[in-house]
C-alpha cells in the first residue's frame, strides 16, 4: 500500500519481478486484501509465486512514524514485518512512510547485536558507474563512532552486493586534509585510519562525489539526505532548463527531439529506479526501502534486489562484523 | 596575488572593473610590485585609476590558515586588508587561500559587536534566477545562535545587494514538517519563527534549493560548503556526460554543434563568474572573497560587487541590526 502510485504499481512491480527471475522468487502482497485481489484481475495468476495476506490499516506517507507505527499494528508495515520476523518471508520491502518503515523495523525485527544506529544508503551516479553515500536521513547528530558503523557496513553492502573488492571507503568533508571538519568527521578520520580490513582513502569533498572518489562515502544523515535530494532536483530541473534555452534560441523540431533523446540517455543514469531501493542495514533481518514515487520498473528492481542481499547473506556479514 | 591564475587574471580583472564603472572606482592592486609592473606593461596606465601597493609576501593557496596568518605578515592579504583598516581602502578583495582571508580578516578587522561568527554565503541558480545559502565553509558546527545570526546577516545582503524586499527566509532540513533535523536546526526553527521583522518561511529540503523556495537559506557551514561543491561538480560532469552520450547515439557533427550551444546557455545560469564573489558578512569591513579558479571577468564582478557592498552599507546595516 506504499507508495504515491500504490498499490498498481507495487503489483505491476510484484509480477515483473516474477517474470525478471522465473522460479526463484515468491512474492507476498500484504495489503488491502479487496484492494489487491482487484488489481490482481489484471493478471493471469495461474503460473505467477504470487500471495496475497491481508492487512487492513495503511499508514499515510505524512503520518509521524512514532505515533502510526504505535497505533497502527494492523498496517501492511506491521503485517509484512512481522511475517519476515516470522520466517514467512526472506525479505521485506517497502515504498511508503520511510520514518513509519524504519521504526517499525527497529521495533519489531530490532537491532543487530553491536550495532548503535542502522542506517540507509543512498546511491549517487558516478562518471565511472555510482557510489554509495551513507547516511541519506536516517539519522542526525551522529557520534563518530556511529559514522565508524556506516562506513563497516557500506563496505559489507558494496562487497557483497555490488560485488566490488576491498571499495575505497572516504570520509564526506569540507577540506581534503586531516583535521578538517566538525567535531565529529574529525574524530571518525582517526579511528577509520586506524581499523584494519578498511581500505580508508581519506577525507573528500562535494566536488569528488560525482568523479567517484570512493566506493563507499560516509557522512551524517543530515548533510548525505540535502545532498541527494539537491542532487535529484538538479536532475529534475535541467531538461526545464534545456528547454528554456532552446526555446530562446529558436531551435527546429527535429533539433529539439536529438536534444531530447541525447538528455533522455543521460538522465538515465541518475534513474532511482535502476538502483532498486536502498537497504536498512544494521536491522535484524532484509529491508529495502524504495522510493516513494516508485514505478512498476523501481519496485521490480528493489524486489530483485532484496532478493540479492538475502541471497549474499548481507545482514549475516554485518552481524559477524559487528557481533566479534 | 591570489588565486589558480593570479597574478595575471587578477590584473586583467582590475582592469576590466576599471572600464566597466568609469571615473567611479579606484583600484589599488596589493602584491610583488616587479611582478604587478610587468603583468601592467600590457596596458595603457594613463587613463586608469590603477595603483600598486608592494607586498612581497604571498600566502598560497594550501598554506594552513592559522600558521600562515600568524607568520606571514607582509602577504598581499596582510597589506591589503591593513590599507583597508586603516581607510585607504574602502573594500578588500582576493582569490586567495580563503581560510587565510576569513583568518586574516577576524585578526585585523574584527567582528562587528554582536555578531558571534562572520559568515560566506554561496549562490545557487534557481529556475527563477538565484538563491543564497548561508553559510557555505567558514563554520562548522553551527550553534542555533549562529544559523539565526546568519539568516539576519543573509536577509540584509540580500535586501541591500540584491534589491529583494522582505526576502523569504528558510532553514535547510531533512523534512519539512517543524520538529524535523538535528538539535541545532529544531532550535534554530522555535527562536526564528518568533523573530519580528524576518519573513520565515519555515522548513526546505534539498530539493527545494533549485525550485527557489526561498531567497535566503541557512545551514550549518559544513552541509552548505558540501552541496555548493556537489552541484560545481554536477554542473562540470554534465558535458562530460552529454558527450558520452552524443557518441553512444552517433551523432553527426552539426548535432553535436547545436547541443554545445544549448548547454552553455544553460551552464552560463550556474557561472560562478557571475555571481561575482562571496562577501565575507559579519566581520568590522568589507571584505569579497572570490573564488579560488577566478577567470578575469570573476574577478572584474568581484570587485564591482564589494563596491555595491561599499555604497549600499551593508556592513553599517549589519552592525545596526546586531548592536541594536
Amino acid at each position: 500500500m506504499g507508495g504515491d502510485k500504490a498499490p498498481a504499481v507495487v503489483v505491476d512491480g510484484a509480477v515483473q519481478a516474477l517474470a525478471a527471475a522465473p522460479g526463484k522468487l515468491a512474492v507476498i502482497l500484504v495489503g488491502a486484501e479487496d484492494v489487491l485481489r482487484r488489481e490482481l484481475d489484471r493478471y493471469d495468476l495461474a503460473d505467477l509465486n504470487l500471495h496475497v495476506v491481508n492487512a487492513p490499516e495503511v499508514i499515510g506517507m505524512d503520518e509521524a512514524p512514532a505515533v502510526a507505527v504505535k497505533t497502527k499494528r494492523q498496517s501492511s508495515i506491521h503485517i509484512g514485518l512481522g511475517a519476515h520476523k516470522e520466517g514467512r518471508a526472506d525479505a521485506f520491502v517497502s515504498a511508503g512512510n520511510t520514518g513509519a518503515v524504519m521504526a517499525a523495523s527497529l521495533f519489531i525485527l530490532g537491532r543487530l547485536p553491536g550495532v548503535l544506529r542502522p542506517t540507509v544508503p543512498g546511491f549517487f551516479p558516478t562518471t565511472e558507474s555510482f557510489t554509495v553515500v551513507l547516511d541519506v536521513g536516517a539519522n542526525v547528530d551522529s557520534k563518530p563512532e556511529h559514522l565508524v558503523q556506516f562506513a563497516q557496513m557500506g563496505k559489507i553492502y558494496v562487497e557483497k552486493v555490488l560485488h566490488r573488492e576491498n571499495p575505497a571507503v572516504a570520509l564526506l568533508n569540507i577540506g581534503e586534509e586531516p583535521g578538517k571538519g566538525n567535531e565529529a568527521v574529525k574524530m571518525a578520520y582517526e579511528i577509520l585510519q586506524q581499523m584494519p580490513g578498511l581500505r580508508f582513502v581519506g577525507n573528500i569533498e562535494g566536488r569528488d562525489v560525482m568523479n567517484h572518489a570512493a566506493d563507499v562515502i560516509v557522512c551524517d544523515g543530515f548533510t548525505g539526505n540535502i545532498m541527494l535530494k539537491f542532487g535529484e532536483s538538479v536532475v529534475a530541473v535541467l531538461p526545464k532548463l534545456l528547454g528554456a534555452e532552446m526555446q530562446a534560441q529558436r531551435l527546429g523540431r527535429e533539433d529539439v527531439e536529438t536534444i531530447q533523446r541525447v538528455l533522455a540517455g543521460v538522465v538515465r543514469r541518475f534513474n532511482y529506479e535502476e538502483f532498486g531501493g536502498s537497504p536498512l542495514l544494521g536491522v535484524d533481518g532484509n529491508v529495502l526501502i524504495a522510493h516513494g514515487s516508485s514505478s512498476a520498473r523501481a519496485i521490480e528492481q528493489a524486489i530483485l534486489r532484496a532478493a540479492e542481499v538475502v541471497e549474499q547473506g548481507v545482514t549475516a556479514s554485518i552481524a559477524d562484523s559487528f557481533g566479534a
